[in-house]
């Protein structure tokens, strides 16, 4: 692209927005034209709002998730239940509960999960403050982990620690996803899926 | 998604990155959540990239490309044959032929097609600076818009317009697209390429 090289401001806009994810190079290119011939108004617009958005947000005090102010929505919303904490890793994790809105708890937003090999341990993520919160009235901890083996050993060490606290630890069940055909279900989740079987007419 | 009615800023995000081409909501969420926690520094920079690439990128006063200058880099560079021009619709349409690298001539952006039925006459696109370019020692036009049936009206129009000049006016070929199956290439097509069929033994 010989004739492109002077494109300086060009190609630093198309750089910026191949650097964000699931955005390629051809995909950029293409929304960096259709932004050149927008309204500039328009892109003014988006160029704020990346900037209000990204200095505006920060994490909430209590739960660690998105917020605007010192505490997000769902923590400073009287009507949902403080007693029952949702422990999830990101702050795109509570979208999926709430998009449900069947959960009517608070949540508690890790920030990540236990990876040793990446030199992420117990302090590197929000779990003192998990400790903490679960020291003034919380009845249940839900653990809303990828099922992943970080996901599963951050579960672990989370449940080890609370042990000998008053506060009852459960996790989302395990099993096959909506919509499945069991021929293409992996072995892992078949073994779990039978593991947590459920009888459907308990007698006695 | 109650508990996120307070997320003006997010949802201003999500808003105008959803207004983009070719991403969704889904994907806008996924770009906004992304952004919230990447480095300040780099949502700047591409805050600053939107701008500065819409505010400091406009026409070539010459072919309509995009140009930082006065002129667009193609236009400014003497090694590029300025008596053969290739007339595009779209800026984005140059970088295909740029990325050949095997045109040498230059471009001409129309920045439509005619199309009445959208009110798009002659004189909303950038028809008049090509007849007038014509007039100053251009050998060939190489007509390198759509095949639909607005770029064949355009590529008409232009060639009644030029018929009395002395300028040669071609067009790119038609016919089958490489690594076609003929099974399931469309009619036209193949009508076409039947009409364009090319002798492989000329004889006499």
């Amino acid at each position: 692209m010989s004739g492109y090289q002077r494109f300086t401001l060009l190609e630093n806009l198309v750089e910026r927005l191949a650097d964000l994810p699931s955005i390629g190079r051809k995909s950029a290119q293409r929304l960096a034209f259709y932004l050149l011939s927008a309204p500039e108004a328009e892109v003014e617009a988006l160029s704020n709002a990346l900037l209000q958005a990204r200095r505006g947000i920060h994490p909430c005090t209590i739960c660690g998730n998105h917020a605007e102010g010192e505490r997000c929505g769902i923590c400073s919303d009287s009507r949902r239940d403080q007693s029952l904490i949702c422990v999830v890793e990101r702050p795109a994790d509570i979208l999926a509960f709430e998009r449900l809105a069947a959960f009517r708890g608070v949540y508690h937003v890790l920030g990540g999960v236990l990876s040793p090999l990446d030199g992420i341990g117990p302090s590197e993520i929000n779990l003192q403050t998990l400790f903490t919160r679960c020291e003034s009235g919380v009845v249940e901890i839900v653990l809303a982990l990828g099922t992943h083996s970080e996901g599963e050993a951050t579960s672990a060490y989370i449940l080890q620690r609370l042990q000998s606290k008053p506060v009852k630890v459960t996790r989302l069940a395990r099993g096959l996803p909506a919509g499945s055909d069991l021929e293409f279900v992996d072995e892992i989740t078949i073994r779990r899926a039978l593991e947590g079987r459920v009888d459907l007419a308990p007698r006695g």
